[in-house]
């Protein structure tokens, strides 16, 4: 057995562990009612050069999820395995996996980020501080911690939404995520673990929020 | 073998899948509170011409179906295999296929169907606008869409039901579902996962509702 | 083999098939948190004579019960099979099934039963009109019909209990259960499957209930 | 076989039966969303002489735990069997379990308890009343029962947590549990069933209280 097929079979390998993890998470996503009706998209890094990303395909029922259904895409988002198309929110994926250093990036539709997300629009985020579960985001080792949740404007200009993350995200370094206008989630890790814990603490503190003073706004 | 053979083996085989994939959504929804109490009824076209049905039986548990629980009727409602009667409601789900080309009809029976449609019905309505969730629904591409969510008082009479649906529909192209007041959802698709999914969206979109301040009456 | 045998085969199937109909209402009702914390007791009657019910019992875990955890025991409440003791709750149940002629009894704890029991306390009770759901219990056959929701305190005497729940039902013979005061609900049927379906048709009933403006007490 | 080797078994059995235990809890909080992102912690004592318990390594998900995530460490925190950390929050599971008997220690988040710890945190804790469910603590044998439900300030100071969980235990030995502001709940019992019992309860108290009129503040 020479080196190529060694490497092969390692890269297989990669993809099926990868295809798994994103499936298992993406079952209990849709168990919670977080990806409802084909939405949302998960995402992870196979590898950095060639830059290859395996990916939710576009329209995939989340709850019965197979895994021909992940796909691989290079940063062009051309299909390279698979027989389903990227969504176009794939470019969002790409954006902070290829210029950000993201490992795995989860986008996901949940009734509590979609109302904050419209209620805070105008805000353009809102902040939550005080409570444990901020330490299940990376590099928190505190509850005693303010975090900014930014809210981008929805839209279906995926070039323009693209420009407006990167510009958030170069300009905000210490965020964990961002919510789109009455859309959804997006957060990320530097494993697929990570992006996983993320989800979950950040819609936990969100529906804290929702149910809480703090989120009674002053007008 | 036969043209008539094979031709029956197709038959059989299509009643099969089409009685698992309504089964799997029966089982799902039952979980999520949609189908409580034997509420409910599910169904899908098998062929159109003899008109032929599967649709779950009148009174069945949702939530632990077997594939004899799904019967097959035709537009008169003779039920053609299956142990089980035809619910009264069966009614509206063979107008909706025979009249308006739905190929699956998904009736659910859910907390804020049930408080929306009632509370919307002086109304005969409501708009919900605005979210990235209105694309689950066939044919809207944008969150910047305006979706008519129609409520037809409930009644026991089928006969006069039938008829307020045909005339809602008749001049209402483009709705994707209605509410009966105080009663639940019909949603329809072109294949069993549209309809499926269309109930997701759907009622992903009523919870959001009722929770935000659009729900809030201004009276 | 004698007649005897064959009796005592059957008598076993029946306990067999009875207990494995209430592990599996129970399993379910747990995971809908409708049991929590070991409370609730779910009972069928075995035979009328001699009198033998088939009950969970004491204190036992409802999402995880096994086949003995379901004990048999006359009227009286002497235990005839099982290594659990009856709750002295069991005595509403055997009041239920030997005084009217109730098949199954099913006791259950939700959030939204204990809600509006305590709340109602005051009035006695509460009505609930107009719902499709309505159409869940028993010989209602139109969703045009209003339904009497009796609150009865809550009491740790037993037998004071049981004489107020013989009046209750005595003097109306229409309702279909009734709830303690911070403490649940009883309903029951003329099968499981009847008392089951009643559950989730309640339970679904006073949830609307209380997030609709129908519980929005006027004083 | 000698005494030594006969001796190991049974701790190897004890262990392995504790780790199933706490397994099985955690799988069913983490789907209740009383664990999320890899948050809380359960513990049981192993033995007192030389006093071991097996606990939750630190930062292990809750919903897909396997047996060697469950770490054995002594009153000093050190792992003496498993290849996990214990997290800094084991020091209040070692308190309880070393200086006030319980047996068993489990720390939850969910929404309500971090909810209304935060809300109560300025009146040092809360009284629940009059509900049945209070009678799942353990020696409450009526309804007819006041629970006082202490909230202790957070800190990530472990040792003066420690301190203010021993003067709070001191002076209150009749109570089931605290709450962390902002954080959680800790409470325990003298067998892990009973801990179990006591999560389901209270979290089922908290709940109820937070919908109901008691839970509105009068200021």
């Amino acid at each position: 057995m020479n080196q190529n097929t060694e490497f092969t079979r390692v890269e297989i390998l990669r993809k099926s562990e990868v295809s798994a993890a994103l499936i298992d998470a993406a079952t209990d996503f849709y168990r919670r009612g977080w990806l409802l009706g084909t939405s949302g998209n998960l995402s992870a890094v196979l590898r950095q050069d060639p830059f290859r990303i395996a990916i939710t395909g576009s329209g995939v029922d989340k709850g019965h999820m197979r895994e021909e259904q992940i796909i691989e895409v290079d940063e062009a988002l051309n299909v390279l395995s698979g027989m389903y198309k990227p969504s176009s929110e794939s470019a969002l994926h790409v954006t902070l996996e290829k210029r950000f250093g993201c490992m795995a990036v989860f986008h996901t539709h949940s009734v509590w980020s979609t109302i904050l997300s419209r209620q805070y629009a105008p805000d353009g985020g809102f902040e939550i501080k005080g409570y444990e579960m901020l330490k299940g985001l990376n590099n928190v080792n505190t509850h005693d911690h303010s975090e900014w949740f930014p809210v981008i404007e929805n839209s279906q200009d995926m070039v323009g939404l693209a420009v407006r993350v990167k510009n958030l995200l170069a300009n905000n370094a210490d965020i964990h995520c961002f919510l789109l206008s009455g859309h959804g989630l997006y957060t990320w890790g530097s494993t697929i673990e990570e992006a996983r814990r993320h989800v979950e603490a950040i819609e936990f503190l969100l529906e804290v929020f929702t149910h809480s003073e703090n989120s009674v706004r002053k007008n």
